[in-house]
């Protein structure tokens, strides 16, 4: 509980000194003020969350929750429960989605199992398992107050060991066979939304599925009645313990002055619970792709962030923060190496 | 002509039977089928282009062409029409926009002289000069019907010169002040749309100029009385020498199997004529991001085209075509490189 307070209450706002420069700086580049528009704003934003004119991007990492979900058995999902255990290692290995795309980026994977159901240590895996896996949400809270802030602690905890070892980036991403059926809970939650509205085929369910998995989340959202006004009561009744860790580690980013980027529709349920716990945090985020999946819209609706991708990914595991990394580098490339209009000798 | 023609006749369909493979691959890979979204449908489209299973994607170039306008004297750009003369041999120096998100992705940059208003031979710029600038829309063609197929042989030759030189993946790019005047005046005459639907800023016009340049265009447009059914007589009439050699290095990849990477509204412009020219070019291109020029949103309807990032940019020069680069090579690497579901011993 001490972790996360002092967490969130050590976010600050962005540095506005070295927003200015990066401004000014951008602005005596060769080409019409703002035309580079979101690598313009990206580099700017680096330079708030460092507090540095230059920085350095190149040491980047994925850090990928996994847990499982009491609902599964409610019949969310179209895949076994045991690919989370299958998976997790295998984002480590770097041979999934999110491995392979960090590979690209050159960046490291972390993942930590919070909560999957298996007995065994998973290989290359950091065990933080809360126990295996929520309860089912359509019959009770999925966790207790007490568990939410715990997963949301973990999460810090990692984080800032990364942050410790010198990542300048910091991607989230996740593991959690059902995961999208909490998210959408949230998401539906905190937008006053019908589940139906934001409740998409997850890892490929067909459309009765989806009209199945909508009223789940409707009947655990009537049943558990979670308080918007408290992020933990809605992170314990309908959340999980991964989207817990995900929310802990963009509070660590936030506080640590650290770029946290946001992957699929999973992460945007912990960014918007991030906010709701400090609106600060919102201004050490990167939104990377907007996800295939329906709630994207309405989530970006509601954090009020606009997305660089358009990919029609819906894979998660944060491979969408991963492939985003080369944008971030790519914008901390143009704004460091573009000629001024005076280096390049402009006459006109 | 010969070259026009020989190089419009040569352009096929992509190979099936490698889509089919490049398909099957992705199927196999440790992930929900189509998760990848466009990741998966390029690595699938390059296979069809190439015509071979597994490719290589690593030598890429932007090339990019450079033309001055009759139409600046209508006052219808805010920047020094020199900016243009200026500006080329700076991409090939590598130190603006284009130039360092190619260094960014190790891809080269090309510049081709096609009718920039100057005497002089630019340093580092491949000197194809038609003439110093096309004439004045606003006052009768642009160009004659030889000069527009002239302009498009150009772009094939050049292109065809790279392709030679072992590039495996092409953006297109331009320089030329003024030039999203014309660039409007077709995407208007193509989509019958009102000038003012798709005229923009530019490199930065106030709300007056927007509109002057708008009736400008109209103006341009009733007085030539283009041509929708034959392309060339559109680039003639309300176009521009480096719009035409954009178009000519579409067909040369599209006819020599080798991906075109499409940049901002100015490509789209010359997209569509290619598309005119032969609707197979359209398998060949890959479309990068979603200009900020209002504009943009029509052509992609006309084009049928979704482009990949949303990044604000108005830069063009070639700059989001550079930076799609790497997103194509993420695509290439995760086909090769994610495990199979065999591969990496999943049991359920």
């Amino acid at each position: 509980m001490e972790l996360f307070k002092s967490t969130i209450a050590s976010i600050t706002n962005l540095d506005e000194e070295m927003m200015k420069k990066a401004q000014e700086r951008q602005d005596l580049l060769i080409k019409p003020k703002g035309s580079l528009g979101k690598l313009e704003e990206i580099s700017i934003q680096l330079a708030g969350i460092y507090g540095q004119e230059f920085y350095d991007t190149t040491k980047k990492a994925v850090i990928a929750f996994a847990g499982d979900h009491g609902v599964y058995e409610e019949g969310v999902a179209p895949n076994a429960q045991e690919i989370t255990k299958i998976q997790i290692p295998n984002y480590v290995r770097k041979i999934t989605g999110v491995g392979a795309l960090a590979r690209f980026a050159n960046a490291d994977v972390y993942g930590v199992d919070v909560g999957v159901n298996c007995d065994e240590i998973l290989p290359g895996v950091i065990n933080r398992k809360i126990r295996k896996g929520t309860s089912n949400m359509a019959k009770g809270p999925a966790m207790s107050y007490d568990e939410a802030i715990f997963s949301i602690e973990i999460g810090i905890e990692e984080t800032n060991k990364l942050i410790d070892a010198g990542y300048r980036v910091i991607g989230v991403g996740e593991m959690g066979i059902a995961n999208t059926t909490p998210t959408s809970a949230i998401i539906s939650v905190y937008g006053n939304y019908e589940p139906i509205e934001v409740t998409g085929i997850g890892a490929g369910l067909n459309s009765e599925g989806v009209i199945h998995k909508a009223n789940v989340i409707k009947k655990s959202i009537e049943l558990n009645a979670p308080d918007k006004n408290d992020p933990i009561d809605v992170l314990a009744k309908v959340g999980g313990f991964e989207i817990g860790a995900m929310t802990g580690a963009i509070l660590a980013c936030a506080s640590r002055n650290i770029p946290v980027v946001l992957d699929g529709v999973i992460s945007y349920a912990s960014a918007i619970l991030a906010i709701k716990l400090n609106p600060l945090s919102k201004l050490y985020m990167i939104p990377s792709h907007f996800s295939a999946e329906p709630a994207s819209k309405k989530a970006f609706d509601l954090l009020e962030l606009s997305p660089m991708l358009q990919m029609d990914m819906r894979l998660g595991e944060g491979s969408g923060a991963a492939l985003c990394f080369n944008i971030i580098e790519a914008a901390n490339f143009t704004y460091k190496n573009m000629y001024t209009f005076e280096e390049a000798g402009f006459t006109v």
